[in-house]
């Protein structure tokens, strides 16, 4: 590059630098106010945060940014897509335009109605009283439309609010992958629940002491590759990765004393979020390149490790004689594939968080359709609660019992955010699909995670994946990886095989 | 105040408020670096450090508040020196006046000298080998001459440094209180050191269980009145206290296994600490007046309850019993009066931070000699090991063995930071004048004390000191609360009682 453009480029990076630690210092309070705060630290540390916020916005949203990246733009079009220069322009113009579009008032209504909507969603959900909720709810749909048409869109207003998480993924595009979900999930669901018997995980119910499931989980992740020189764990109410920088990502767990499986694969799936960020390249540290694609690309590897790995049959090879010696009394008279079978058992049930994989996504579906249909004016907020669960039996088949295990389940419509959920799903899906291609690549996947290895699958992220932070779109990754559009087959013949192998499906 | 002037007020304190919860949320970034930071933070945790100060100190010496300063100066000059409004402008303009003196260049230089000399000190203090942190020392004193030029100071140029620290203290009032403590202390210690043999405090080297001794020192520390809803106490290298505000003020502390003493007086010491922040009036808040009112001052207030309080008799008449039955077998035939010596064993020692009570203020007073005589070109760097080991001798009796235990024993001039040290001695003295003062305020403290009831001195610490902030400079609150000057007499006939009844001085 010219000298002048590496001048402005250099003076870009010194404000995006600074933006980035005041991003970062906030998520140190943040994790703080999460794990160690005292209570009275409330008020003080929300005037602190505020402050942050502010200045890194106003900074960022200054006019000096935008004649950078004015006059950046002509200079970096000759150089490669993937270049760090060309991409910290692209990305950053993404995210200039996103924030400028969105005029200061709306920003202040949308923060207010949040804090104020959240304590009546809690009353709501405490006294199991939808009509509690249901005005807050009108408004922040109604805020959700106002932040559409300001960010605008050509087809569906959920465009523009996929667009703030998962760039140049459309609704189109979702409603797509959702349907083929639900085509090919729904029926293996009910198939799985007319043989729920063929799996038995009453001993992952017992009595594990919280201190050892903490020791036993921090061993395994960091056996997977989680850097502790890098990080740390502690615990809070929900469970969260952080990270301030490639030399410090946090994890946080939640333990619950009669049941293995909270603090374990909660560890684990922090630990893939974590691993992500540590595998970024340092080259594009303190820009707004320097996080994780998108949240479902985020995801994907959380549930990667998580499921792809940590509920499979030879990472439980290696990993069984181990948890077993440490929690002798509980898993005694239990050998390596039942246990492999317990913490993979599917049912249908109430609450998203508590999901097992199968059943997962169709949580999701339906969230994603009642925003959209919210959203567009062909559901009215009082009307959600019948359509939740309606919906609910006929995808999962079971009946929703009352509101607070229904509708009122989730904290992300006590504010606004419509857009987020599908995340959840695109993780598993993108997990899935680099999958398929790491089985490609490394042909004894399964031999080295029997044996402990984990090394030569976090490269393969980190060389495929990791390295690029935000300098791809979640469908240009897809194609760059796995040479194909992002898509549900992969993850659909993976749950095929695996269910149907674990539910004797295929004797049917 | 006329309705601009409260307009323009209101714009100073927005402004403060930013500054405020900038420094509070690198206070937060300081205090995670200490406890709970992956070795791997370090240098992202510098540059969002470096960020958030550098924006802190440009917000502050903006001419923004330089002018609203000169306005409001004049409209405040008719109201009373304790209102709010006169002292935020007049402590504002001090802080102000103390920034843009510093010429952006020298602050650099100081920053990149503290950075360079910091490893060489540690390397010179673990060879034992002086000459190889002399340049660096050398460095230091000259940067503290340039600071003392560019702050301005008609005398002597200490006071330029003393006054950063304490404001309104000169140097010769400082030789003076020094003066006085050197007659009357240096007899006291060698008097003890010939009845040292009086006190036997063998079974506070003990195994003390290090979760015990934060536990049971917790418990006594919120019975002092550290409010905890707006606390907490994390474990560090190095013992302090820290505060992001009225409702979150924190402490650390560290413990020797070995040590009875290390963890519980450390805990009193940083509640001392604590207790005073949190006691600051919350009207101040987010304003330069919400802090203590000088380092000296804050040090008076952790000295009084960690010695005067927490090594009196009826202190120990009140927690002697639950003491002993917290760690039985380790003061198995110990008596509360035995007790109570031992907790106060007085004897010459190498390490300042070590010291007791009585010698305490010897080590200060010979650093602060040092300092000045370097400072004034007296004393060449060169030669201060001699000059540190003839005084140690004049002073406490004791022949200095090496410099790692002499003149290398402190970080503090690894950087430039003359003119701290004599806070730590004026921290003593004040203690001991404010506690005059208590008694002839509350005739039965004593008592209150060997009840376990610590309201009243608090209420009435809250009431005379906390609650005005750095509204005052240590000689008014001096002449406010006391009506006497700051002075070295009530600290010295303290001593004098205390020390002449547990030596049997008075014998002689």
């Amino acid at each position: 590059m010219a000298g002048n453009t590496s001048g402005k480029l250099r003076k870009l990076r010194e404000i995006l630098a600074e933006v980035t630690d005041l991003s970062r210092a906030a998520a140190v309070l943040e994790w703080d106010q999460e794990t160690y705060m005292p209570p009275g630290g409330v008020e003080g540390r929300a005037e602190q945060q505020s402050t942050l916020h502010r200045l890194a916005h106003v900074r960022f949203v200054s006019d000096e940014v935008g004649r950078l990246l004015d006059d950046l733009e002509g200079e970096v079009a000759s150089l490669p897509h993937d270049s760090y220069e060309a991409s910290l322009v692209r990305v950053t113009r993404r995210d200039y335009q996103q924030q400028i579009k969105v005029p200061t008032d709306l920003v202040e209504d949308i923060a207010r109605a949040g804090a104020t909507a959240r304590p009546f969603w809690e009353k709501a959900r405490t006294d199991n009283e939808f009509s509690l909720f249901a005005p807050y709810l009108e408004k922040n749909v109604e805020l959700n439309r106002r932040l559409a048409d300001a960010l605008g869109y050509e087809k569906r207003p959920y465009d523009a609010l996929i667009d703030l998480y998962e760039p140049a993924l459309t609704t189109r595009q979702l409603e797509a992958i959702f349907a083929e979900l639900r085509t090919a999930i729904v029926p293996l669901v009910s198939d799985i629940a007319r043989h729920a018997d063929a799996i038995d995980d009453r001993f992952l119910h017992a009595d594990f002491a919280p201190e050892l499931q903490v020791k036993y989980g921090m061993q395994v992740v960091t056996q997977l590759g989680y850097d502790l020189e890098r990080g740390r764990q502690d615990i809070s109410a929900h469970p969260f990765e952080t990270s301030f920088g490639p030399g410090d990502t946090r994890i946080t767990t939640r333990i619950s004393p009669g049941f293995f499986n909270m603090c374990f694969f909660g560890l684990v799936h922090e630990s893939g979020h974590a691993m992500y960020q540590q595998g970024i390249s340092e080259e594009i540290d303190r820009t707004p390149l320097w996080d994780g694609a998108s949240p479902g690309v985020h995801e994907s590897q959380s549930r990667l490790w998580e499921n792809l790995v940590g509920r499979s049959q030879p990472f439980w090879r290696h990993f069984f004689p181990s948890v077993q010696s440490t929690f002798p009394a509980q898993l005694r008279g239990v050998d390596e594939e039942g246990f492999y079978r317990a913490v993979n058992k599917s049912h249908p049930s109430l609450i998203r968080v508590e999901a097992d994989e199968v059943t997962y996504n169709l949580h999701i579906l339906l969230r994603f359709e009642l925003e959209n249909e919210m959203l567009e004016g062909k559901l009215k907020v009082k009307d959600l609660p019948e359509a939740w669960n309606a919906r609910f039996k006929s995808y999962l088949g079971i009946d929703v019992p009352n509101d607070r295990d229904g509708a009122l389940q989730d904290i992300h419509w006590s504010g606004v955010s419509f857009g987020i959920f599908p995340g959840y799903t695109l993780g598993n899906l993108i997990g899935a699909q680099l999958m398929e291609k790491v089985r490609a690549d490394i042909p004894d996947l399964d031999a080295q995670i029997e044996a402990g290895e984990f090394a030569p699958l976090l490269a393969w992220l980190r060389k495929n994946l990791h390295q690029h932070g935000r300098k791809f779109t979640p469908n240009e990754l897809m194609e760059r990886i796995t040479g194909k559009p992002l898509a549900a087959a992969a993850w659909i013949a993976y749950v095929r095989r695996k269910f149907g192998a674990l539910y004797g499906l295929e004797k049917d």
